[in-house]
């Protein structure tokens, strides 16, 4: 018997603002929340107090702003450790797992080498990884009621299974339930970048916006697009793939078929084979080839020129498309943002179409446990219905 | 004094659910109605009470579907003459102008050659062109408070100014103002792009779906995105511009300063610069050109064929971002389908991305009056609040 999935805390309109808002950009005083959510002051006391009661919000002490200011407000915020949610990002060898609290705050991280690939082996990895986390903390245990599985691919959430993934190989897998049996919570699996986006909208760059992307250059390139404050799912399941973009007619050949994408061009094996090619040293591997682009080598620091300048363009298409607030641009790619994140900006400037590029571009670094957390940020999210 | 804007006829969500699915695709079922908006059949009722006691709706005969299929049904349907829309497009010699009725029939037609280009000049021929449409019929005149104004450029429908355009070179226009002072009816400027994307996607290959795009090809290239049933605006103003799209680094300069954007390789004075230039003959003329590549000239054939590609390839960019359920080509430009038509279909096919693949693209020749039933739909849309 599988654990059934828990019920949305909230499901009605005014509950559903009130929480959200507060989990992104609290702690916000009744007036700040009345005005940001078009709500009455009343509407907002009823919203909340079932929230109170159970524990999620909490009062601060009553704040009073200037003198003769009227009557002392008090603010209402989340109280982050009222649950906990598990997050895990499967990759190419390892599990990489954290613990958040409400408001996506790491609390707990683990990891464990990915042995066999089978998704029963897999999820007796992730079960083992969970109880290192729950064990971190008495309340974790206690709170913890949720876990979130990020993986690369093509990944059906409403189903619970993995279509389509490369890292690991899989098809057409029931992960969510194998999981939920190994683990004992609910869980929810998601395409990696999608949890991400997640996690950026509601608690990283693109807090606040309504329309945002996300860009993830590494290995594969790809993107999360929110628009109207929802994630787009793409009418037949394909969104946001911006590796896909042919912005070359006369570029390599990509694995989709196309010609010039700007993952044929910028993705870490695409820059591996350019340098192997124009250096005639098939013997280099990814480091090699950045540090031969670090010492000042010009074919190795041309070909990350070129996958900059294709990113760049592929961001400014997306933007000029579709006049996100922001972009945020991460990855294990840009651990190689010295080389390349100056062509990103300068192609992406020269190609946003007027004041489309007013849109700021940030770019950062990216842990592994980010993905991890983009996945519990996921279960954060199931507390709506 | 202007005439104030019309109330919205419909603001709650049940009577705007009914009312746009019934204008869309109806006639419909009670059974149907209930199934495809999710209400039950009491708030069915309830909802089209006041339409039919004003006019907008009513009940079809009883039709019984099948012996023993329970008791006959009354199918609901809109009222086309109930009210009456205008329409005007004011391109860069004409204005065009159409009454339509509340199903986006066009009733009747007319057109001014365009004199003067001051906003006031304008106004004075609109309002002899509405004059014209108005006495058409006696209901005509009884039954239209709208009048949509579709412009090329950069338009503030909010504040019912023409930011910028060329066609005509207006610059901070408040052309609404001008327009229902000089006409008597309610106005709404709207850009031709996204008005006519509101018409397809209400009245036209869009129908139906909540994700659509429709690509203008002529002099500009330009595309109106809907997402989740809403046209994009994007955060900064800009969004759909498909037409600067860079997609050849190797390709002309851009008059927005980019390099290689799919307008300036498709354009109308795109093609007919290349042509000019790869003949050596500067003394040519677009219709010169396109009769040059009708009897075989392979310089002609070659700059339609290229046009087409970038055409296809920015398409696919859209598609693979987007993932839209459907895609309308459409736009003066394609009075040449015949010479680029089968390149356009070939690059999207090759580059589009796996299964968003499955989004069709029609393409299909544009009359100018279509320019201006778009903006009289526009007017239909300011039915609901
Ligand atoms: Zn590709
Ligand atoms: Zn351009």
């Amino acid at each position: 018997m599988l654990p059934s999935h828990p019920e949305p805390l909230v499901t009605a309109p005014a509950e559903t603002a009130l929480l959200s808002l507060l989990l992104t950009e609290g702690p916000l005083s009744r007036v700040d929340l009345a005005r940001r959510t078009g709500l009455s002051a009343t509407a907002i006391t009823k919203a909340a107090r079932p929230l109170i009661e159970d524990g999620y919000l909490h009062e601060l002490p009553p704040q009073r702003t200037a003198p003769g200011a009227g009557r002392p407000v008090n603010p209402l915020a989340v109280t982050p450790d009222r649950q906990f949610f598990a997050g895990v990002k499967i990759s190419d060898d390892t599990v990489y797992g954290v613990l958040c609290d409400l408001r996506a705050t790491t609390r707990a991280t683990a990891r464990r080498p990915l042995a066999a690939r089978d998704p029963e082996a897999v999820s007796a990895l992730m079960a083992d990884l969970v109880e290192e986390l729950l064990d971190a903390d008495p309340l974790h245990r206690a709170r913890t009621r949720h876990l979130g599985i990020a993986v690369s691919g093509d990944v059906d959430r409403a189903a619970g299974r993995v279509r389509y993934s490369t890292r690991p190989d899989w098809q057409d897998v029931p992960l969510a339930e194998a999981a939920a049996r190994a683990t004992g919570l609910a869980v929810t699996v998601e395409n990696d970048v999608k949890a991400l986006t997640a996690a950026e909208h509601w608690f990283g760059e693109g807090t606040g916006t309504e329309d945002f992307a996300l860009v993830c250059i590494g290995a594969g390139i790809g993107a999360g697009l929110v628009v109207n404050g929802r994630l787009l799912p793409g009418a037949y399941g394909v969104a946001g793939e911006v590796g896909h973009i042919s912005v070359d007619p006369a570029g390599p050949r990509c694995a989709c078929g196309s010609t010039g994408c700007v993952e044929s061009i910028a993705s870490t094996s695409a820059i591996l084979d350019t340098v192997r090619r124009t250096t005639g040293r098939p013997d280099l591997d990814f480091p090699a080839v950045v540090e031969l682009a670090r010492s000042g080598d010009p074919a190795a620091r041309d070909a990350f020129a070129r996958a900059g300048r294709a990113i760049g363009t592929g961001i400014a298409a997306l933007v000029n498309l579709f006049g996100p607030e922001r972009v945020a641009v991460t990855g294990e790619g840009l651990d190689t943002y010295d080389l390349f994140g100056a062509h990103i900006q300068v192609a992406y400037t020269a190609d946003a179409f007027r004041s489309a590029g007013r849109c700021r571009l940030t770019l950062r670094p990216l842990a592994w446990d980010d993905w991890a957390r983009g996945a519990a940020v996921v279960g954060i999210q199931t507390l709506f219905g």
